[in-house]
């Protein structure tokens, strides 16, 4: 449900009229539309009340099975601004980086390399969710700390991924975005946590999850209280064993039709093969990805973990300029 | 990798060779043989010292992907003993009750139902992982209680769905089993502190996950200390759209070939079609499953959730008494 | 849609009303009603005329996607009579043999053996689907005179492989039962033709095919005018890649609802592993199975094809006595 | 198995070895290197002799499960030239028309709007695959003519889908391409027919078929003599149920690295969606596709057969429009 002012202008009394009732309700500006969405309603509220504000704003019910991240609620493109770097719209984010920090050195070297390329958001997992637990499962701490001095260094953002509401505080005291991971996806735990906290998040579809399913796990975000969601297409598990997983390239435009939250795209987990990488990523950003994530390591081969789906810098800079190029080129198609 | 003994008796020697190593382990009886689980082994410690225990105990590393779940590491069935009822082996253990605790006397009378017909442990959601946010989310606390108060009025277990790390403790002060749902299965973070708790875990099975991804989730337990995990195949996610999803009968078999752990089938969530309940519970026990857990309701249409597939009391009498006949008769075809 | 007679006995009207207006049909018993299925009505035939025999009989519409394979229908099992040997209904029946026909000399053997395990049908390649051109494509002619010989030696039943419309009248002059492999089962020219042969067919499922999409491919057979079909599980694709393909365990206990027709379980294909036959077989009797069929070899590590999923007479004769016990009990089930 | 020439030109002396020798083969310029792929060699010709043209050739085993359709056989791309027009490497082309020819009038319209878009092949299926026997099977030879009659005047090739053996001889008579369903994608007695008959096939991707069974379909094409295979990525089956099916756009890039064959993108059928046609098409481009089909009608609302997925003139108009425009682009980047 969300209310729609009928006036063009912020109204003061209707603020005041849900807070006086405790009512939860975040604000936003949707084209020319006011709209004040509503999170919460005490029980004891009538809903007779709403008449007191109704020669000032219009209640509506959103019809579809997600509500807040449904473009019946919002017609307009979210735009994302993260200190400074916008995403959503016509605003692309590159986001590119090593699977695992594996030290300061390597990170630094691939950092400066993805820059120059065009990337702003640094990528690299700290803590890595593994299927055996025998496995390399990242470094740590330390890994945050490399992520944000090497960022900073390069004047970057940085995303990385939180595993669990434990460690939510610590990520989030390092890093700009918060990566949730495609096992995670219907933590429901997580993400009503992550719906109180104030920093964009970087939602993976889950290997198996229906584009509805992944919908419904932004709006668990949303309706918590963080309307700064990004989603992530990383490929979903089919019978198909070439690729380690199958990008759904429908789900990116389909998504753009029922959601205005930005999707990027991520061919490195959605392949995993360096030599598709690149086809994929473009073929993500005309299907209508909104951004891309990319896995780069100064020597692949030798990768801790995600090697064979990693770019070396030679693959990265073709891709970076075939990235550049392919956005100029499709703002000539609309 | 693991230590076998020499000799068919507890050795003392070994026991402080590896505690005065501060080497983890745990200690089984596999047929006639006793054997260490090592879980951690300082990084200072050199292999060179196992050579003081050579002529006590013999170092063998484990070939399988999984470890400590494998028959490769203990060839006998798995019996795990919660308060008196067995499970494992030729034990088979029933549970039932309704899928969300939402009240107590409703709760009462399943439970009556269910016990009368020859269930040991009762099922109920408290914390309920739902899709949407909108979505009725359980009764929380109060039903834990409820659930207690029922199963001990009618000497009963209770397994209950723990969501996160956060509840976990909440949920093991009243609940006998830990039930960790198919969204959970990979939540790395959660498996891990499941292995420092001391009660047995019904771990279900992921929607998409592999056979073997299944088993290094168990593993994952074990590996962190808690030996007792109870594995559950509750239908996997396939095209098929006329029931909820596909239970992989295969797993059942392959999966009492590949670990001595015990496994149960869910054929409620594994069909969501209440009259295929029956068939595909006979068909898993047939299939060498170690127990069965159905979803039952007084009035299933009426259910909060998961009302079409609930069985009434009528159907589960009827299931309840063909289980009984069945595990006489599988007796007979060993 | 069909004619259900008013009054139990045929009625030669209503015969010689359809055959004056060229409509085509068929005639069956279904409990105590005798019902005409409408195969075809000309063009220029006016409903009106029904009106002509509205005394002795009701047209009556199915309202299920498939119609004359569905229990709205025909509530009663059909029982379909091959030879003298039954099945459907608690009719089962057993089909075993080898993968592909090798030489006279084995399956002679292997037709011996499981016959004395209650084998009544002798299944065998002559015509191998393969994957690649390079792959051994079965003996062809020859293969069927040996099928025919061994059969009739051991008063058995043939069932082997049509693969196209040109082989149908050969392999009919051979078999008494024609199979229809998982790649034809939308092989609509196929099964427009097997709709006009006076032979049971045996129609495995595709490997992506939908319980739907499999009643509908039987839907073919039935309106060109062939009520014999007897339908196989035989195990669906899914992302699971330690079984060749997963059983549908729930879709035998679905399809038993939604039609009348006989589905037996093809375990060997199903799991792809000689040790799961036994297991998923047992499985899929007590899911409702109204038969089963299995792959069987002297020495299966010599097969020219599907070794690892043949059983060898030792596992063979095991399987052979569990189904027969099985059977007894599962008629005390009911 | 092929035989390099050492000399880069024509060597009649190993042709007539060859047919002295009655091995069938064909010949193929690939970059600078002539190629004589051996497609059979009688049983009793001995290996010995190949000495006989040691100087003159090479005599090279193919190491990849599919033979003559992989790029290890096959450096450059193969380019088929129908009539003039031609596919592969950079020539891209655009197959459109409606789902089933209705009548000569819509379908005379039809060609005109997608030729004038550039559209060269006119597609339209006479013969329908249906998975119901109750829906419209197609019009048969009569759509037969009309497309050819339609094509002629608008100076365009025809693609259909042949069904079977029996109706390709008539399919052959009508159209310039012959259209392999998704069905009959390894229907193997199809497919060896069309390795006999000298018209390019465009082979449609199964359903649930493999990257590795796709090409392998293929190869039995080529292995029974004809070259001429136009691959079509037309979406797989997967879990999602929003779209119609799921583009394996992974597919489309890794099969331009494993083959030399030409691969066109069909997001009519790959999403099901009016709407997605265009995005998923463009990004099919950008993973490599070397053609495009599409499904137009005047008034989708009205189509015999999959309106939701067909484009309006509008819609077609934009997409055409756009394809241009990219395939322009796609130079660039090289």
């Amino acid at each position: 449900m969300y209310i729609k002012l009928k006036n063009k202008s912020l109204s003061k009394r209707v603020s005041e009229f849900l807070e006086k009732n405790n009512i939860k309700y975040f604000i936003l500006l949707d084209e020319e539309d006011i709209k004040y969405a509503i999170l919460y309603i005490p029980n004891d509220f009538e809903n007779e009340k709403f008449k007191e504000i109704e020669n000032l704003a219009e209640i509506i019910k959103i019809n579809s099975t997600y509500k807040f991240v449904s473009r019946e609620f919002k017609k307009s493109d979210t735009i994302i601004d993260i200190n400074g770097y916008l995403i959503g719209g016509d605003n692309f984010m590159f986001m590119a980086g090593p699977c695992s920090v594996e030290n300061k050195k390597m990170l630094s070297n691939i950092a400066k390399e993805v820059k120059k390329g065009g990337a702003v958001v640094l990528r690299g997992g700290a803590y890595k969710p593994r299927t055996s637990p025998y496995d390399f499962q990242g470094l740590g701490e330390i890994a945050l700390k490399y992520l944000r001095e090497v960022a900073d260094e390069n004047n970057m953002l940085v995303v990385t991924e939180a595993m669990d509401v434990e460690n939510l505080d610590l990520i989030c005291t390092y890093s700009d975005i918060i990566q949730i991971g495609t096992r995670n996806m219907q933590n429901f735990s997580l993400l009503k946590k992550l719906g109180k906290i104030n920093k964009p998040i970087l939602l993976k579809r889950g290997l198996s999850a229906t584009i509805n399913e992944f919908l419904l796990s932004a709006e668990y975000i949303i309706a918590h209280g963080n309307r700064e969601v990004i989603l992530c297409e990383r490929g979903i598990r089919t019978f198909e064993t070439m690729t380690r997983n199958t990008i759904d390239i429908n789900a990116i435009a389909m998504i753009k039709e029922l959601s205005h939250l930005p999707i990027i795209i991520d061919a490195s987990h959605g392949t995993g093969k360096r030599s598709l990488v690149e086809p994929v990523t473009l073929a993500g950003i005309f299907a209508g990805a909104n951004g891309a994530m990319v896995e780069v390591h100064e020597n692949p081969d030798c990768a801790l973990s995600d090697g064979p789906q990693s770019l070396d810098f030679k693959l990265f800079d073709k891709l970076a300029k075939n990235i550049k190029k392919s956005l100029v080129f499709r703002e000539e198609l609309k």
